[in-house]
């Protein structure tokens, strides 16, 4: 009965991450920390390598394509959200600083793990201290956004910041890559690129304005109708963007699914679609989401030197981040603290970094040794992302109480939601009434 | 970008389901009608087979692993949710004339079944003939389910007899496969099975009671917390329960989803729990899992005499359950009418009809060349069930409205369950500012 595991995975995977969430919150620490350690715990990381040292089978959780896909699921569902909770106008405003924050915080990185590269290998050529600079340059913003949404601080001025700037950073990077692997000299486009990059935001443009038109066409000829289409056409609308995005232009799918959630909020019925994607992500793919980045990892065994290379690949991985956004910060006139915030934020690295060593493994520049320290390198970004984001945060403001009282308005909106509802059908049921009794 | 099609394929599912259901509507056919059309017309049966025949490529949704896994999610949180809606006493008042109906919609069949394989098969076997009659003795509840819940008679006699007479069907379907691959000379343990059923009941029984406990308890001492791990924990509940089902007793996953429903039906926060799984199943599992049937539909080319016995094979899936089960129903007193309804509930055949036909393959009683007749057989029971079932329950009632009405209810009662919620968190609220100002 092998093919029914993946029902007691999934519910050792909500559990976990429950447990988990509710144990880092009495530690003060953010839940998001207690969901990825869950994965960590019972993935073959630890539990496994446990069960295997003493039994001599790995007894725990196993990474699947189902749960991989239903992460990617996940992180979809976490970045339209992300749209859908996004103000516009903000984010507009935050673009030119964003893209400095973005610029600065893919240069440093990229020199620094250059340089990293060149002082521990003597034999290091041009292109392969590149690459491995190329590896620290990707942002991975789900956990970041996750995080603020948790402390209720995703419409600040400094939550739009870190937005703009991590959307801004994919592009680079996409740009990055392509040019080092231009340099390490594989036949690549760099104007095809641009011009996909340029293509995918006309295309964009065009989707929103559609979708607006038809929601403004069908809110007016079917006002009376079941609302339940409107959820149901703006999560179709969310995959169709984010599989555009990647097979259509070569751009990640989380940046179309958040310009899908982005057009979704401007158009009618936004709020109500927006209200009901909240269950969705924590009843089943956010926990997998979470679980699965713990799930996946596995770490090879190293010698003495790759151990100490991993604990410099770490340090410059936050150092140069953390340095490198807040530095670009400052220079927008972002104090000392927010631009120490907004540095924090982009420190998170996630498998973009793993997809870039790994192509950078498939041209022979990296060796792949380093993947072991690359997989520390992210892991350790994680975990400390959230939990430093958190304090970096509590210093402020009563983090708690704002939370609780963001969550209030949401469902006072919610309920108002419902209650409009209900009175659409008691208005159908009125006329169906009149209708039965004629 | 291959990787990325699954993507498109949700989003096609997702929107063909909804048009479907809609034009189905208007139809005056089933919403359920329209989402399993969409299935076969957008997958390999239909478009994949025009586009085969015009271009030479199939041009369409294709089956996937993952498509399947979250179709069989899908059809968990459909009988889970049943559950939640189940009044126990009622099903419990059920239970004696389900038991009737259910036996005399295996035992028809199953006589019917083997007759009609004598009559087209002149070399047909004892064990080979009882097993077409096993054949189509499993009924699939859950297109019935999802089509009482669209026309709000779930929760009525017919709807629990209906509900009643399938659970005790798919246990006696259990026993009947285990007796007749007993006949056919595999080694099979009668006794075992019996012996795994009761315990399974047991272990119902057992875990009820230890999660209904759980709930009080946690009820009691963390009333003013965070309500969100409530459905987590019932989620989980639901897919251990799933699990265990399946893994440790051979009963099929959906008796423990459902069974995990009625329990938490039953305990603290159960109504709370019961309003989060709409969102969930009608944005994405429950359009995947009907998409699904349709997409796996494979027809194979047949011989004017396999067609000629495809025509007998669907007539007399049809008569005898309505017949077998409509009988039963009259027994128990139930008036004309009411039987029809009740035999038609149980028209409805799946993937079990499949599985044991293959098992019928595998032990050599059944000749491959039945696959095709019998695939077809399971469509027509699938589409025409719903249909009827409309149409059956059509006279009493201004059914339209009942639904609409019995839906306005619903959400009155998720608005207080809001309501209720909001007041908690201002409350903590509050607390959290004094504490914050002291």
């Amino acid at each position: 009965m092998e093919g029914y595991n993946y029902l007691l995975s999934l519910c050792v995977i909500l559990l976990s991450t429950k447990i988990f969430s509710i144990l880092s919150r009495r530690a003060q620490l953010p839940q998001v920390v207690g969901a990825l350690m869950a994965g960590l715990f019972f993935g073959p990381a630890v539990l496994g390598a446990i069960t295997n040292h003493f039994f001599g089978v790995q007894f725990c959780l196993m990474p699947s394509a189902l749960l991989s896909r239903m992460a990617e699921l996940g992180v979809i569902v976490i970045m339209f959200t992300a749209g859908m909770e996004t103000n516009l106008d903000e984010l507009k405003a935050s673009g030119t600083v964003g893209f400095v924050v973005a610029l600065t915080g893919v240069i440093l990185p990229l020199g620094m793990g250059a340089g990293l590269m060149y002082l521990f290998d003597e034999n290091a050529t041009f292109a392969s201290a590149v690459f491995v600079g190329a590896v620290l340059t990707a942002t991975s913003v789900s956990i970041t956004v996750e995080t603020l949404k948790e402390l209720g601080k995703m419409s600040t001025k400094v939550g739009n910041t870190i937005l703009a700037a991590a959307l801004i950073d994919d592009i680079l990077g996409l740009i990055c890559l392509t040019l080092i692997t231009g340099i390490a000299g594989e036949e690549v486009n760099l104007v095809l690129v641009m011009v996909k990059i340029v293509c995918f935001f006309m295309f964009v443009g065009a989707a929103g304005i559609i979708y607006y038109k038809y929601m403004v066409w069908s809110d007016r000829v079917q006002a009376e109708r079941n609302l339940r289409r409107y959820p149901v056409i703006g999560f179709a609308f969310c995959l169709f963007m984010a599989w555009a995005a990647e097979s259509l232009f070569g751009v990640a799918d989380i940046i179309g699914a958040f310009a899908a959630g982005m057009i979704i909020a401007l158009s009618p019925k936004g709020q109500y679609i927006a209200s009901k994607f909240d269950t969705i992500a924590y009843l089943l793919l956010t926990p997998v989401f979470f679980a699965n980045i713990g799930l996946e990892v596995v770490l090879p065994s190293m010698s003495y030197e790759l151990i100490i290379f991993t604990a410099a690949l770490v340090a410059v991985s936050i150092i140069s981040k953390l340095g490198g956004c807040g530095v670009g910060a400052m220079l927008c006139r972002f104090d000392k603290h927010q631009s120490y915030q907004i540095g924090l934020g982009m420190v998170c690295r996630g498998e973009v970094a793993l997809i870039v060593a790994k192509k950078g493994m498939a041209m022979n520049l990296i060796s792949d040794a380093y993947l072991g320290p690359i997989i520390i390198m992210i892991i350790v970004c994680t975990i400390i992302t959230p939990i430093f984001l958190k304090r970096a945060f509590e210093g402020q403001v009563d983090v708690a109480g704002d939370s609780v009282f963001e969550e209030a308005f949401m469902m006072t909106e919610q309920a108002d939601e419902i209650t409009e509802d209900l009175f659409e059908r008691k208005l159908l049921l009125d006329m169906r009434k009149q209708q039965y009794i004629a």
